[in-house]
């Protein structure tokens, strides 16, 4: 274990996360509140500690994916513990585990709170709550590599692997920094795209910036109490359209970047992710028609919300919790299916379920054809065993982490559908589940044992699982 | 596609249905009911349809997997059309839905029905219902293998690996025949000893014998509207642990029949199983304590649940709907754990969930050593890719088959844990769910579409989904 590199680069995150509680510090400046002290503490910290740990690069760079697993997990903790300050210096949360709850929720794009009424918060905090969403949806690491000037031993590549989302990382030029750049180049520019859009629809302007944190790192926390249900049907629709495009693979924007627009058409999870949005809408809208004065109204409503928990955002118009039984089912059924692979979205990935769907028609097609050897192809390549056999390992561990879970949270004693859906809404990092943790309620009900299960399924979900399950196993510690 | 072959074995399905009508025929005629009548038509028209099909053995015997999925598939809806005709003819349950629902989940040894009132039915009907399960629960093809004298061709081997539950099948003896017959003696020896002992106990015969169908096919019908609730606390007892008897891998029983207790002893899949019998039923005792006059009777209960769901049983003492979450959550797992591989029960099985659980340890250690290569073991052998493979295009259909079910289900706006559990008790061939679907509630309240797609969760849970599927592909009709 190389532990000097951990150490260098999560002095790094240290810097890093200083550098990013500034404008929230400057919103503070700009509307006169005293929480500023909150942000100037915390940076403060943050320098004091991340400065000692750069100051010398590490002689050994050799950097393998186990170190990957370590440092991005270790990283994402710390930055939690440390974006997490504010709120309570500054006395808004004052319990140390709520305060977590939502930085956790914050950076993992989750948007699950515990705060019971949004619109009393001072907007420096509102703005820093929104801004986790926007840093943890393309990721700090990934972030810190564009600034890095370090190379060799592996470390980017390993670094990247570990906290980008999906099956397999697609580098999109050779050289994993300017991958890097290249993706927040795309986040920010489509980031810019939706505040131009959001204004025009006279949104004050930081409702405008927080929304569009929020939809762009796929998050969720919103600065009303009713979400995005206030605002005009236009917003409304400006956010919907971009929750979805936020959820696409970022390989078909760098596909239409380098004017490949044929290639970027081609895009099979897209596709597959695009069919599965349309057909929920159209079946809810069904379901919903009556509850509403038009179908137009009961269209944009269904498409929101199907674009909200598809790609794992969890901003809400309306209380879906009291819609009828097969539309909430599909709702849940979304919470787990996710967003594309590349995208800033949680969940299992449609990438993984299209490719596990594959797996049991090849093994049918064995049956009938004995002596067949079918390759399995994805995106138009064949997926190799190694791809596989992980996906399948994924599965297994979200599925006895979901159960191990869900045992916890019941010991709340809630009813099965609020324990249920809450590690559902967790461990995709979507933010609202259904009843008592419903779009018009909270997570404020259940005990600190359950926040802080809650809080590292978020954690799981946003790193898909296993760099933090590394931190686990005794071997991962050993010297040699 | 061999058709003469598929066609000769169905023709001796009808057949040997028709012979097993007999003993209900003869409760009829000992208690002079007028339902004989139905039984008597019933079994006519099996030997109408049956004799002319095996008039002649086919000439060509080339039998693969598929033709042995397709058997087993057809054969199960065969058997259950002409189950379901005595309750048809007799007009104890006159819809057709209704009657198909309740023979399957017989034969399927699932143990949910759509009856309001059991105790009003005639007691040749409800010899004929328990007698599905123990028919069903070793299975009606393995049963024909020890009959049919017809050898070569394959198609036992193909014929059993279809029917039987498990990742793998592992026959006992190097012939077929002699497996299937090695197998329903310890089926058979079982049972009578189960019998003898409710005997002792001075349960009636006739409930005994339906006790012990029940327990030993790991069915669930009871022939009193409480379930087991209404008996002695020794009768509760004996069916505990006759559950959990014939939830274990028939292996053992084979090992210690050959006199090799410390071959016996070592099963992993066994042991894996009453570990965690012990440990769900301990938890549940703590936490149900307060519900009962004293710990012993709290742990009575306890583990009589715990048998009953995890070897997909269904009897139940008490209703556990009103227990609290985290009882009720642990129940739903173990619903989807199930019995042992080679046993009669249902669910995932034991083996595969070990199976599951390994690939994902094996996975986090390639992560921390990447040039490690781990063999899997199981049961001291190492596991074949082929078999890893099966596993998960098993888990990716059932889940697949869980979601799509339970949006149908949907439909007729229950609540999302009826709705839920209806899916999960059925296609884990339990019996009762939790809610409306609870222990003391039925199946009655759906519409006939749930009632259908039910059904098919029932054969898809007892035939381990595959041969099911195989009859949607259009290549399995082929003639080549």
């Amino acid at each position: 274990m190389n532990y000097s590199m951990i150490f260098f680069i999560i002095g790094w995150v240290f810097i890093i996360e200083a550098a990013l509680m500034a404008p929230s510090a400057l919103v503070a400046l700009l509307y006169s509140e005293r929480s500023i002290w909150a942000f100037a503490a915390a940076i403060g910290l943050c320098l004091l500690l991340g400065v000692p740990l750069v100051r010398k690069q590490p002689a050994n760079k050799v950097f393998y994916a186990k170190e990957g697993c370590v440092t991005v997990a270790l990283s994402w903790i710390v930055m939690s513990l440390m974006g997490a300050l504010p709120f309570v210096f500054s006395g808004v949360i004052p319990s140390i585990v709520d305060a977590m709850f939502e930085t956790v929720s914050g950076f993992t794009t989750t948007g699950a709170s515990i705060l019971k009424d949004v619109e009393v918060l001072p907007r420096c905090m509102l703005f820093w709550r929104s801004f986790t969403h926007w840093i943890g949806g393309m990721g700090v690491l990934v972030f810190l590599l564009c600034l890095l000037p370090m190379s060799g031993g592996g470390y980017s590549m390993n670094l990247m692997k570990a906290e980008s989302p999906g099956p397999s990382v697609s580098k999109l030029v050779p050289k994993v920094r300017s991958t890097a750049k290249l993706l927040y180049g795309l986040y920010v520019a489509l980031s810019l795209l939706e505040l131009t859009l959001l204004l025009l629809g006279s949104m004050p302007l930081l409702d405008a910036l927080c929304t569009t944190f929020g939809t762009a790192g796929t998050g969720g926390f919103g600065i009303k109490n009713s979400s995005i249900g206030e605002y005009s049907a236009y917003i409304q629709s400006i956010v919907t359209i971009f929750m979805i495009l936020f959820g696409i693979n970022f390989n078909v924007y760098f596909l239409l970047y380098m004017r490949k627009p044929k290639e970027a058409l081609r895009c099979e999870e897209a596709g597959w992710y695009l069919a599965i949005i349309a057909a929920s809408t159209l079946i809810i809208t069904v379901f919903i028609r009556n509850s509403f004065p038009d179908l137009a109204t009961a269209f944009r409503h269904a498409a929101f919300q199907v674009g909200s928990i598809i790609t794992t955002t969890g901003f809400s118009t309306v209380d879906f919790n009291v819609w009828p039984a097969v539309p909430r089912a599909i709702l849940v059924l979304l919470m787990f299916i996710g967003a594309c692979a590349g995208s800033t979205g949680g969940g299992i990935k449609v990438s993984r379920i299209v490719l596990l769907f594959r797996t049991m028609t090849r093994e049918i097609g064995q049956i009938i054809h004995p002596h067949m050897v079918k390759k399995l192809k994805f995106e138009g390549r064949v997926v190799g065993q190694e791809v596989l056999r992980s996906v399948n390992a994924f599965m297994v561990a979200y599925v006895l982490i979901f159960a191990v879970s869900t045992l916890f949270v019941c010991l709340d004693g809630f009813d099965l559908v609020t324990s249920f859906t809450s590690v559902a809404a967790t461990l995709n990092n979507i933010g609202p589940g259904l009843e008592l943790v419903g779009p018009a309620s909270n997570f404020s009900c259940f005990s600190d044992l359950s926040k802080i299960v809650l809080i590292f399924d978020m954690l799981a979900g946003r790193l898909e699982i296993f760099p933090l399950l590394v931190l686990f196993f005794r071997d991962t510690w050993k010297k040699f």
